[in-house]
């Protein structure tokens, strides 16, 4: 297919009103004179619903490509929440410009800016519907039926006091069931559950999950309502802080602003090497320690061969258990109150998994090198270094956490190194202890 | 507060409607006696809507406490994938009695536990509505009203044909904004989003993310409607999938129908016994390159210094590289045509990052030993090694994922072995190559 024919069947697609989402592979097709072009014959409420389900790397770029005017006639047509935080990628001069050219909007996306990227005020939108407790379900629906085609959901009905602030809710399925003649104050929920405009957004999913809502609202400090988050942008900020875990666990930093297809060597390579140089230095340090015990391996220079197996099994051991805990404490099943008894479990599996592990080696020790009492010591030293780097992999995310560090951050090459030394201390000290049997 | 407080403290919360998931918490601590009493107490309603927010072996271990009169009446109450689901936990006998109980709902959960637990069918519910498109909007809002307490969700309306096929879908939203003569055919939305039964949970809940859905239609192959998924479902499928790959990529897995604080302690260890076994092999297998290496290493003791930084930097680079292709499939940045181009980008980044570490690694070996050749030797042999791990790293995830296996799996301390074993290799294979110059 030409690029021509795409351009075409791009803009065939959308007056069919194919999803939005399903137009972005072709539009990838495109080089940047061809995309202004389409985005050029597109109407600002076609070009706006598409830019909203692309990434945001790509949205900025087409952005710039665009002139000024039909940039900003773009971000009038978005959501205010995607416009804003498309707006957030771009510099403070760009921001200004375009703002200028908005008007009505303009001042509504500024409010947004002010909270952080990351925050319960950083994700919501505006776009919202707040009724008031003193009218009527029916007056209710008409009103709903006016603004339908604007507001982002109106699946539940915000309802308001007096003073405006928040004091029920109604779901549009209670409204619909409900009679007439009836008052909102009647029928709303009281307990509203709400989220701060400060909160972070993990905790805000946190709420949309256990209560399985389909948006919350986020109020200010005298329970005045601000915006509402959709269950659409949480599902996003799960996917998100699970991706930052995964990351840290295996000690890198995501590529921020660009696809991972996209960037540059020199962008990932930095994205990986502090974590590397932090291992570096540990391997470094674990050398040391067998620099301090050289006269020994010289001695019976048998003992590196068991160098590796002693360091992976304590890695091993250390990051399931790291993994393990920092899971438990993101997902919920770990809270705070269970942590010690969670230790002392965690204890008992190390001490389990380091009698199973420690036979076997000392087995295996026996029959490959024939000698019982070094298979004895390897299996004693590995015993140790198992229980060990199980209480290293639990404490070291508990530290971190109790200090109000992210654990994922620990749990990677951090303890993965730590366990690295301490196995090879645990076992030259277990070896010097029983060298007289050795030699 | 004294248990029988606790009791009468929940009692008070149900009546005054408070969320059901914030009574967990005070359930945990009341005793299996009281915990009966209290599901005794309580409606069949009541209780059916707080053992919906329970975690699966809490369901099980209650609804055993329970006579079967009492449970079967919950689960009547219960949303009717929440009662399969709950009942895919317990034996055939206890569900065939159960469903005796039952009547009415019995054929439908029945229907549902013929699905596979992680398959659409085996997360989707029968409670949905389906509208003819023949009938009028006014017709329709006035049919929503009557079952608006009884569907699951009633923000989207599908639409079906004469033929009892999905033909389309409208939203609450345009159903209320439109006109009320106007028939549903005119104003549906043709081009439904729809997920058959036997789709894997985690592909609707791509499928649900990319189209921001509030649920999303379950169809056979001739377009009938089997059942809805809705978002809030879809929300617990993305947290399982990504706790699973994490896991995975630690080398451990989930351990399954009860609590992680509640699990014993065998049960947890066996399952990441066998990952650590791996390990031990693999941990043996590289000691037997050092073992073959052995005349060397007696001659230079001082190599066994290196060998911890060169394992210890392989594992890293080898985690990193697998971590970051595992995770990036799962969130569909890199597809299935992408893959070579990424592979290549990763060996670009693997050897830029080894000629960091190998020079900064040569550098601290001169300063540290005072011996240039043997810096270099050592600065070599980690330039091969964080290359090779870089694309071992890619290479096997990429391998597992085309053979279908999931690459989560090869991801952790696989790929950790392979790089300890071939980079020891390496490191003695480059020591031997310059031996005259080393002694």
């Amino acid at each position: 297919m030409s690029i021509q024919e795409t351009l075409q069947k791009i803009i065939k697609q959308v007056k069919a009103g194919i999803h939005p989402s399903d137009l972005l592979e072709l539009i990838d097709d495109l080089n940047d004179q061809q995309r202004k072009e389409l985005f050029e014959l597109l109407s600002d409420e076609e070009a706006a619903l598409i830019i909203q389900e692309m990434e945001e790397f790509d949205q900025v770029s087409l952005l710039r490509l665009l002139t000024k005017h039909k940039a900003s006639a773009i971000l009038k047509e978005m959501a205010i929440d995607d416009a804003a935080d498309l707006l957030r990628e771009l510099s403070p001069e760009e921001v200004k410009e375009l703002l200028s050219l908005i008007e009505e909007e303009a001042e509504e996306i500024r409010g947004l800016l002010k909270y952080p990227e990351d925050s319960a005020g950083g994700i919501m939108t505006t776009d919202f519907i707040a009724l008031s407790e003193d009218i009527t379900v029916e007056e209710a629906i008409i009103r709903l039926r006016e603004v339908a085609p604007e507001a982002e959901i109106i699946y539940y009905v915000y309802v308001i006091d007096s003073q405006t602030k928040l004091s029920g809710v109604l779901s549009l399925r209670d409204l619909i069931a409900a009679e007439d003649g009836t008052y909102l104050r009647e029928i709303m929920y009281r307990n509203v559950i709400s989220a701060t405009a400060q909160m972070d957004q993990e905790e805000v999913a946190r709420i949309v999950a256990r209560y399985d809502l389909l948006a919350v609202p986020v109020v200010d400090e005298e329970q005045r309502l601000l915006g509402i988050i959709t269950v659409d942008d949480i599902i996003d900020v799960i996917e998100e802080e699970a991706t930052e875990d995964i990351y840290r666990l295996a000690g890198t930093s995501e590529v921020e602003g660009v696809n991972i297809l996209e960037a540059s060597v020199t962008n990932i390579a930095s994205k990986r090497l502090p974590w590397l140089l932090l291992s570096l230095l540990g391997g470094l340090l674990s050398g040391s320690v067998i620099g301090a015990f050289e006269a020994t391996l010289e001695f019976i220079v048998v003992l590196a061969v068991f160098i590796p197996v002693i360091m992976g099994m304590g890695g091993n051991v250390g990051t399931q258990a790291s993994t393990l805990f920092v899971r438990g404490l993101a997902t919920g099943e770990i809270e705070k109150r269970d942590v010690w008894r969670y230790l002392l479990r965690e204890l008992k599996v190390g001490l389990a998994m380091g009698i199973v592990n420690g036979a076997i080696v000392a087995a295996a020790t026996l029959l490959w090198q024939g000698r019982p009492i070094l298979g004895l010591v390897v299996g004693i030293a590995m015993f140790i270094t198992i229980t060990f780097a199980t209480l290293i992999g639990t404490l070291v995310p508990m530290f971190f956490n109790y200090y109000g560090v992210d654990p994922a951050i620990s749990a990677g090459p951090f303890v993965t190194t730590i366990n690295d030394f301490t196995g090879l201390l645990i076992y030259f000290y277990t070896v010097s202890f029983f060298i007289k049997y050795l030699v």
